[in-house]
């Protein structure tokens, strides 16, 4: 049956991205629709070292437009809304913007995360006045003064790392007992003598009134409060997936992500789900790029048995 | 408790190098051993224009040595060795080759595949001598002269499109009603004028004595038995996962690949499997490199359990 596209991809990360180049390459009509920025998270990257296949690494955004570029050369269209709704039809679905409709064969959900709050006083009304939740994107902003960074993953540490490098010194706040960021991320914070790990320890509140000026914390072993002196922080404590679109159509597990099987399916055929919302995802871009490379390869399959 | 390495990943495919880029930069000691040359698949592929991140594509040789100079400055050793048996001892692991044996915590095992025979009289005989698995790799052997391709997926008729180009006219001979080429391929493969797909036909024979002088075909709908008039012939039809080797220490599903849960685990905690040889794998490039990324962070979480 006639629809407006075979494949339509919601989100343009690079899971996204990588769905579009596959499913492109193997001659569906696809587009990918992005309700902000096209490119995701890699477009608030700088120096990506983990990428296999840049020996020496490439900067975020570079990244993202090599694989944009990649995704137009095969016929990939793009669209500019925010996804409100998918309504499977059985053998079709329908994708609901807030101005459009749009019917295809097959969706892939690609739709990426957010950062979690911390919900502590001052954090909204500090927010853009000291409090962030990007180094790379914000941190310019905070050189040369102390900050604190909540989250010792790796992510909070690569933060943490960069900070440093504008000359900040950095106190990072981790409520759990242990740091998750991994150990060569680690040494390099304490190499640099000038990033201190706190672990144990809950963020009570955000000081300030038109600028962040302290932030209170607490001792979770033994009740202790103190307050460093901070005129920054940025918030690296989790992501949360980018669903509530889909609460209508797909059962998704408590912490927001969508199940899917080893294929990347959906509990809806021809519904599929690639990158960090997805079950069990490690939330690395490389693994984004093999969801989408997945999620395309299986949905193409499944679009070729339709009649 | 010592371990000669924390981690040791079988196979320097894709998958391979991007597990031993990840647990290096997490800081663990590991060792990539590899049976054969380095680089996997990738060393014997020319343009691959799918893996994302490459907008004009790159040279499967260039990608490999990307990747090998990533994981040589994240500190992954390179042992050269067969490995023939893996034995679980809890919280560590044994990995024997003919030589050596070696302890360590984990082992990721990215041993890709190898090509499936067409099990036909003439294939073993005529090895070598016009009958080959790999164009890319031997293709040259054929410029200008008629061949044959078994199999009309998108490998075979990547063959097809690479001899084509090397001035051959060439018959793709499928076994299957249907070619499993995505339509891409297929498009480009007519457009050539000079590239013929056959469906629904069973080779029966390669002819010839010292070189390969035709083969021998049949229609699987009608019974009619015809010879391609041709002097080489390049074999697509499917790979074996290279497993043999765990047969004592894994089950294995019926076609050789290894069963694995979502975070790409074995049946055995400590040992997982990436890449082209595990379980559902589509079989891509960045898919290897995705599924190195997830079974090194998923070992690593294991490996931070361990006393």
């Amino acid at each position: 049956m006639y629809t407006d596209y075979d494949v339509i991809i919601i989100g343009s990360g690079v899971a996204g991205l990588a769905a579009g180049i596959y499913c492109a390459r193997a001659g569906f009509e696809t587009c990918i629709m992005e309700k902000g920025a096209m490119g995701g998270e890699m477009m608030s990257r700088q120096l990506i070292e983990n990428y296999p296949g840049f020996g020496e690494g490439i900067q975020g955004p570079e990244l993202a437009s090599a694989m944009m570029e990649q995704a137009s050369s095969f016929g990939v269209e793009m669209e500019s809304g925010e996804v409100t709704r998918i309504v499977d039809k059985g053998n079709y679905k329908i994708v609901e913007t807030e101005d459009e409709t749009y019917t295809c064969k097959g969706v892939i959900v690609a739709t990426g995360c957010h950062p979690r709050l911390l919900n502590v006083p001052g954090e909204k009304e500090l927010a853009n006045k000291g409090v962030y939740y990007c180094a790379t994107c914000d941190g310019a902003i905070s050189a040369g003064k102390p900050v604190f960074v909540a989250g010792a993953g790796d992510s909070g540490l690569t933060e943490a790392l960069l900070l440093e490098k504008l000359g900040c010194k950095v106190t990072v706040v981790e409520f759990m007992e242990k740091p998750k960021a991994s150990q060569i991320m680690l040494d390099r914070a304490e190499e640099t003598g000038n990033i201190e790990v706190l672990c144990n320890y809950q963020t009570n509140k955000i000081l300030g009134t038109d600028w962040v000026e302290g932030v209170e914390i607490q001792d979770r072993a033994t009740g202790e409060v103190k307050t460093l002196d901070v005129q920054g922080g940025y918030i690296r404590i989790g992501n949360i997936p980018n669903t509530a679109f889909l609460k209508d159509t797909l059962e998704l597990l408590p912490n927001g992500q969508v199940p899917v099987d080893m294929n990347l399916k959906t509990a809806i055929d021809g519904i599929y789900a690639a990158g960090d919302i997805r079950q069990n995802s490690v939330q690395q871009i490389v693994t984004g790029a093999g969801d989408g490379a997945t999620a395309a390869m299986n949905l193409g399959r499944y679009i070729n048995t339709l009649a």
